[in-house]
């Protein structure tokens, strides 16, 4: 039932984002090197979840983004069978500012 | 064996403080609620595990404690029967610059 899985993909809305589901999110060092290759992408870019460099199974990828949606940090949008993902960055810099670019900056120095 | 008991609190040295680790030993509601007690309080101050006010048994205020220690966050000081606890700003300062800020203004607002 793909339109229903289609459906399915939830979004927290800005306010409903909680800092300590943002934290968990980047404290996993999959997931912080999966925002960081999002953060480089150049606008308009979409990457799909199978074009990261991550030494993990296809399985724990798909659970790394799904903690990473629902935590608020990317947006997920169906293309087909892929999923393309882009960084919340604007509702992320709303809700914590300067918060994202310090934590990303610490991942990459 | 009090003595044992004190020379085994293990803190992190500056160089070995993960970033996975602090955003994890942060994103836990509570002890990020200990972090920015910390962070309020005045220079030479070093409060006890037990002068904070937190909604949880002793015993997982003491693990909140440790995983804030291991992580690199905090460090504690024995006295007596109690743990005096500091921020250890300028080490997270020099790791990561700006990150404890950024996300202390995110808890606070």
């Amino acid at each position: 039932m793909p339109t229903e899985a289609i459906e399915k993909i939830h979004h927290p809305p800005r306010d409903e984002i909680e800092l300590s589901a943002v934290l968990h999110a980047l404290s996993d060092p999959v997931r912080l090197k999966i925002v960081s290759a999002l953060a480089a992408v150049e606008a308009g870019q979409e990457p799909t979840c199978g074009s990261f460099d991550v030494p993990v199974t296809k399985a724990t990828c798909t659970h790394h983004f799904k903690v990473l949606r629902e935590a608020g940090v990317i947006h997920q949008r169906q293309d087909g069978t892929a999923r393309r993902n882009t960084l919340r960055t604007d509702d992320l810099e709303t809700r914590f500012p300067g918060m994202l670019a310090t934590i990303l900056e610490a991942a990459n120095s």
